[in-house]
C-alpha cells in the first residue's frame, strides 16, 4: 500500500496507551510510534467511526482527513457530515473509536487454526469535539477531500453559507491510540510444514482503475491531482 | 469488486429492518433486499465489529464467514478468534454491530460538498451466540478460510484438540440487517457544471498481486483454489 505523504512530523510524540489501547493480545504486533499511525492513516481513504446509540454499538464508514500541524501535537483527525446524521451529533457527548484498517495480504497457512491476514490497523479513543470556529472548519474539510486525492481541495470553489450550515465537522485528537500490524509468511507448525502443503501469501492492494469523467461534461483532460492520485495507487486500466 | 459467489439462495427471504436498521438519511442508497446484503458480505474479505467495553465502543476488524444453507434462513455470519480476546467474550452478552464496507471509488465533484465515496456497506446488528456444538464449530471455521480463498479448507488438515479449544466462534444471525450502496458520477449543482472543472469518478478496487511462497517451503506450485482466488479478486503482477 503506498504511502503518499511523507513520514517526518510526529516521529518524536510518543504514543500514549491508556488501557484501552494496550494490547493485551498480540503484543507483538503492537507498534508504538508516531510514524506507524502516520502510516496507517495515511494509507488507508476511510474510517470506521464507532459510536453507542441507546446503549447499542454503530460502526459507520466515512472519509476522515488528518492535520499533523495544527495546535494538537498529537494530530487531529477529522470526520464531517450532515447536521442531520445522528452519529456525528451524539459523538460529541462519549468516547469514541475510529479504527482505519489496511488490509495487505491473506495469510495462507497450512492448517486452518495459522490462517491470518497481514494488515495495519490504528485505533484512535477520544471525545470528539464540535469544530464551531469558521476557519478550523474549512481548513478540516478540505483536509478531507485532500485525504482522499491530494491538491483536489485547492482546484474548488469555495464553500457556500448553506453548504457549511448543513455541515457538521467533529476534532478527534490522536493522543490515545494503538497501532497493530502483522507482515510476513504464516507462522506454521514445523510438522505441518514438513506434510507438504502449500503456504504463503496472496498480497493484496487497493488501486485505481482509470478516472471516469462525468457523464455531464464535456471532454476535458484529468486534471494533475485525480492522475497523480491513481498514480499513487497503483493504476490498473 | 468481483463477487465471486452466485446470489441464489437468499432473494426469497425480505429484509427485516428495525429502527436501527431503518436509514433516516439517504433512503434512497437503501437496497432491502437479501440479494444486496449477499452481494456486500461476498464482495468483503474483513468486516469490522463493533462491541461496548465499559460503556465505550471499541471497533475491530476481523476476518468472517457466511452460513447460507444453514438453520438460520436469514443465514448466519461467523466470527472467531482466540478465547482470551475480551472483544469476544463479551459480545455474547450484548447487542452487537457488524459492518462491512466495500469500496469502490471516489467520487470527485466540482465543490467540495459534493464529494462523496461509491460504496456498498451492510451493517448487521444482534446478540451474537456462542458456537458450542462440535461440528458447527468445525463447519463455521472452514466457512471462514474458505470466505478467504473458497476451497482452501478442504485442502487442509483436521484442527486439533489444542487449537480448537484455544479458539472462540460466534454466530449472529443476518436477521437484522440494513444495505446502502452509492454508484455513479457525482451530484454537482447545475452552475458548477457550468463553471467547467473536472468532476468524476476514480474508481477502486482491491487486487491481488503474484502469490508469495513461504520461504520455508520447497518449490511447489501454487495450488489451484489460490490461483483461482487472485483470479477472482484480479490480479495484478
Amino acid at each position: 500500500m503506498t504511502s503518499y505523504v511523507s513520514t517526518a512530523a510526529t516521529d518524536l510524540v510518543p504514543l500514549s496507551p491508556t488501557r484501552r489501547t494496550q494490547l493485551n493480545r498480540g503484543k507483538e504486533r503492537a507498534r508504538a510510534d508516531r510514524a506507524a499511525l502516520r502510516e496507517v492513516l495515511d494509507a488507508s481513504l476511510i474510517c470506521h467511526i464507532g459510536v453507542v446509540i441507546d446503549g447499542i454499538p454503530r460502526v459507520l464508514p466515512t472519509a476522515f482527513g488528518v492535520d499533523w500541524e495544527g495546535s494538537d501535537p498529537y494530530g487531529t483527525l477529522y470526520v464531517h457530515g450532515s447536521v442531520a446524521a445522528a452519529s456525528l451529533r451524539v459523538a460529541t457527548e462519549q468516547t469514541i473509536c475510529v479504527t482505519v484498517t489496511v488490509l495487505d495480504g491473506l495469510v495462507l497457512a497450512r492448517s486452518g487454526f495459522h490462517h491470518s491476514a497481514n494488515y495495519r490497523c490504528a485505533m484512535v479513543f477520544g471525545r470528539p469535539r464540535l469544530v464551531e470556529d469558521e476557519s478550523e472548519r474549512l481548513r478540516a474539510l478540505d483536509l478531507v477531500v485532500d485525504h482522499l486525492v491530494p491538491g483536489r481541495a485547492a482546484t474548488l470553489r469555495p464553500h457556500t453559507r448553506k453548504e457549511l450550515a448543513a455541515t457538521r465537522v467533529l476534532a478527534l485528537s490522536l493522543e490515545e491510540a494503538s497501532v497493530k500490524a502483522r507482515a510476513g509468511d504464516p507462522a506454521d507448525e514445523p510438522g505441518d510444514v514438513e506434510a507438504g502443503i502449500w503456504g504463503g501469501v496472496l498480497p493484496l492492494r487497493l488501486v485505481a482503475e482509470a478516472p471516469i469523467t462525468s457523464a455531464d461534461a464535456d471532454d476535458r483532460p484529468i486534471p494533475a491531482e485525480v492522475a497523480d492520485r491513481a498514480e499513487a495507487l497503483g493504476r490498473v486500466t
